[in-house]
């Protein structure tokens, strides 16, 4: 059996779309909006089911916005998973986006039930809770991604592709910032999407580091191909009062000697989400912002800057050919992301399932293993950054 | 009967989607992608039936691409139009998105069996195949909406009621242009999509006047709620050999004395989507660019110039908060804007069906009427041209 | 002999400054600023003698302001001819920067004493006062140049050197706009530099077309070495109450069939010195603003955009080359353009002097002849508006 | 005795101009273009003299470039002081602007004739050398300052300003980065300029750090009016091998526990003069950037955000209206900031001799002290990386 992707990552490859059910992400909460906008643009999923909600009324009322039938509206998690893999039409994968705390337990319920999780970063609130759920993973034998979504850019798979074949020439230093300003002002506790995520108990032990800092290293390692050996974090209050930070920077040893920096803040008022990025070679540099993601500047040394658009030809690469979808100025942006990402991830599902072996890089996606590794980078800032500012390896 | 549009745009108001049809789109179709985007994450609707391509083969390749049922996978719009509207859970709606020199037959099939439509911009290739559609419609009594997405932009209608709040005072002079470069090399007459845009048979008196022309008088009148009443059009061809102008300068006379100025053209290289709106007052300036969908400039006079974002607060007005979705700086773009756009006509449509009033304003489209403004703006283009750049009333 | 110019333009090439005199300028005006900036950044000329206002006070405390010595501080620009011209030491040449209706008898004054004449656009304030300068400057055998400083910008240069060289094929359209917003408000008409530039007998037949109007046409045709053959202008007052336009929309007929078009106007709030230039051929485009003067955005055709830097290497011609004076991103703008006028009309008045012929392009101003081109502009714009919008070559 | 400075600063206070000599500066040198446009254009000088390179020939030839007259054109510095002290009309101040490893002596050697100095940052190559010539200037009673350009942007005094004034409240995080090209490939020896700064034994202990790193935390200490405490410093090379670092990452502690960081580079291909400074308070921020600098943005808190532009009036205050000659749009740039320092520096000089109070604030330029403040952040930096990372005071 073979896939037919000619028709792009919008075509489901076999001929039917999937079947996606989700914890969390119903009324109120922050992420069910992006998560499900990507499911729906995606083409290649159809959402059945859900438990959207840790109070009962607000499941079953969110399950009616979405359009999920009321007897697959479900306010507990464990008949969700039992029903759902019960069910001849059950669902093929179950999306996590609840508060940080409840990833674990949510992924270990539907894992157990031998049903394929999509968990949202960070991949659960402490190391401990993450390395138990990944045994528990590896056990289940199932399919887990976790929702890195700033990977799934056009522009940024351009940009992977383009160090990967020597644009820049060899990666001499890395930068990354993430900046936004959400929490300059003073905290609104009686708001539970924040209150969860000031609280040590619900959040961990990092608070802006594992919201945001857990993408730019991410995005640093994705993009560069190169990973962090150790870090250097210095902790900071920078907005209203609080009890874990709003601001962290980390000077990061990446491997081959690269030095490289990331700037993390929700304190720094008129950035909204200012996810950039910069990769300097001996070659030429490349800089990429996530609130203009249409465009790639590269500068190749000593010749005139060029700026990569979006779109077919023009300079794109297959890899990042395959991510656009609207013609060059037809602007894409974070919901079209957010689409790939679920295309990707469905695509990797459905070839696990009809048991086709997909060539490596046609379809990305973050793996278990890569959110692990974004729970050591948390813990490892934390280390150092109650070290005093102490290298960290990670 | 109410609805209920606490849930914003994106849940069904009623608690149930609407089930659209489309005709033409499918592959190899250029307009099929957005349109379908848009429909997907709109929330409102379900694709269920479809007459995709006018060759059999690939209308019904198409339609599984879009997992459209098979039974429901028509090759003829017109069993199409009759057996949708004989059965029970038969579309509410159908979209057309043919070449334009289908779009009055296929719209009147529609119509004739009772089925709402909505139909790409232009109307149709011609004022008098317009006009007799329009005839059709209005005997029909069915609703029908005419697609032009960028009204739907968050910062469009924060533009839009910006100046209706007299942000920059009473308007005195307005600009758009909207330019690309597909047109500057020779055209590929052997991509189907290139041949009927240049051939007058299929896309009437104007290529370049009648594709994009058309979105830009539409944008400029409706940002600034003033009505063009004269044009005075110079057509080049200003790329490749070819039949029909690819360039045209468009002066206006506006109500009220205003005068305007509208550049099109699809040959002029590095330039992609580049619809730009610049409006001025006596007390303040707007400009806003298609390819940065999400700011706003704003210059009141004699006081530093101000960028506003899309998102909540801010300075953000009520009306432009209903159409964003994502928190500021999460990137929203076209593709967040066609979903506006099929939340905007579907709410409108279930509003209609279920007889309730929607309060002035709360959601907007472009009814039959706009749609055949924008044919008399192309007639009166060419008009004026031919006759040398005379001024002609429209 | 022979000149060294291997120092660059800012060190005289036979080893000694040029004496220049000032007629206009003081204290008050809005012109001296930029002149005599240029003029010190030069280096190739001292200011020592001047008549800088017509008020007597006004221009010995200008003088004085400018440290020119007292005994050269004159109140009448005649006496200041005749004491020059006998002087063994006595000026090389004259700028003249009055309000335009006093350019020619200034002119004139200097020209029939056998001085150089160096005079702000536009020529003057009235065809006919021109032809009559002309005609003096002619019989004198007298260097006579006009001040459009935009011309001498490096990236300016570049982009001419470019489009000579083919970069963009064969030039197919062209778009200049000049934008403002200093009349946007009613005119304050007790500001002498106002009034004078709003009064039909001073300013001529148009205020805006000939103060800002002159300068898009003279940039547009110096870049792509294509003459404008015909215009259709209509003139607009967007702005407070006023007896000439504020704003003017020129249709171009340029040789070769190129259309082209002028926005100039000086009421639209948050643009300020917004002269932009956009000229698209058959294989790419160039796109320039002078709020940002030190890049140069290149669209080669299907390829990705190039950003040309002001500076040495990285893609800049000679030409351009030797206007650029600080390193890359050393930002250079108005006054170093302004240096570089007097730098290469010090230069070419040098050569002249020392009767060494300088290599065809070396050094560029504007002579006469183009200064009475703009004169023609203007009267051909007016004539076009004054009978509705025809079109009338110039 | 008093000034009048109402017709702004480039018009000598006191009537009359002062008069410079240069040592450095010449032919095939880089800094002298600067400072010679910027003491050309102040209009508050006369260069009359100068030593303008080690090498007698070019020393000769560079006084003719700069029209300086033959018997003020040294080849010895020692004589031109002698010199220049015992004539009547001898200079009123030096320009320092050799290789730092020459400044101590030179300025030593004119100190010690009594004439007042003006000297090319960093102060000299080492803390010692600085401390010494500190001392030498404190006995002779001399005027000394150090040349900062960047502090004399209009937009600089503007931020300044507004953070004072409490714009953006206070003052939270804080962030600069100077970023350049120029050693991304291997290091041209042969070139002396480049030769001498990457030698420890004429340069110092850093490079790079001392080139520019010394810019970024002047002008931040400078607009924020915090002071930095401590810095923890890792160099790095990622350029072309070489003895000393292109790149440094500094942390900094300022004042009031105020985080800041530092990012210097001159091996991130595609940045040229890229020194950009960002500013967080609890009421808003600001951010600027040299290659732009005739903007500042401003981001009021839960506000759109503002971006003011030099001029007069539109907000701007007046402290950065006097440092503002051009209208607003007409761009000003690095060598109007240059001229700006040489007016601040000529008008405090005048003031000085003619034994005139200026009110605080309304000339600025950086005395010695602060330039001894740069050689202590060299030397905190280069102890810091040293000690592999430390927490370094100064």
């Amino acid at each position: 059996m073979t896939f037919d992707m000619t028709q792009g990552l919008r075509v489901p490859p076999l001929g039917r779309k999937l079947k996606l059910g989700f914890v969390g992400g119903g009324r109120g909460g922050l992420v069910g909006n992006w998560h499900f906008g990507g499911v729906r643009l995606s083409g290649q999923w159809d959402v059945v089911a859900g438990a959207l909600s840790s109070k009962p009324q607000t499941a079953l009322a969110s399950a009616k916005d979405w359009s999920i039938p009321p007897d697959r509206a479900y306010t507990s998690l464990v008949d969700m998973a039992r029903i759902e893999a019960a069910r001849p039409d059950g669902i093929d994968a179950v999306t996590i986006c609840t508060p940080n705390a409840h990833h674990a337990e949510a992924a270990k319920t539907f894992l157990s039930a031998g049903i394929a999780v999509i968990i949202d970063k960070p991949l659960t609130h402490s190391l401990e809770t993450s390395l138990d759920l990944a045994k528990v993973a590896q056990d289940s034998g199932c399919f887990v991604a976790v929702t890195y979504p700033y990977i799934h850019h056009a522009m940024i798979r351009q940009a992977r592709a383009m160090i990967a074949n020597g644009a820049i020439g060899q990666v001499r230093q890395v930068l990354a910032e993430y900046v936004q300003d959400a929490r300059v002002g003073p905290d609104d506790l009686s708001n539970p999407g924040t209150a969860w995520r000031r609280d040590p108990s619900t959040v961990g032990r990092t608070s802006t580091t594992a919201d945001i800092g857990t993408h730019a290293i991410h995005l640093l390692e994705h993009v560069t191909g190169i990973s962090a050996t150790e870090v250097r974090a210095d902790f900071h209050i920078c907005g209203g009062p609080k009890t874990l930070e709003d601001t962290a920077f980390v000077k990061l040893r990446m491997a081959d000697d690269v030095p490289g920096h990331l700037w993390i803040t929700q304190a720094a008022a008129g950035n909204y989400c200012g996810l950039r990025l910069r990769v300097y070679g001996d070659r030429g540099g490349l800089e990429w912002d996530q609130e203009h993601p249409e465009q790639l500047r590269y500068a190749p040394l000593d010749a005139p800057q060029q700026v990569f658009h979006r779109g077919h030809g023009g300079g794109m690469l297959p890899q990042a050919e395959a991510l656009s979808h609207l013609p060059r100025g037809h602007g894409e942006a974070l919901t079209d992301a957010w689409a790939n990402l679920y295309s990707e991830i469905g695509i990797a599902l459905a070839a696990r399932q009809a048991d086709i072996h997909l060539p490596e890089g046609q379809v990305i996606y973050t793996p278990l293993e890569e959110g692990l590794r974004g729970m050591r980078f948390i813990e490892a800032c934390a280390d150092s950054h109650e070290a005093g500012g102490t290298w960290v390896k990670f």
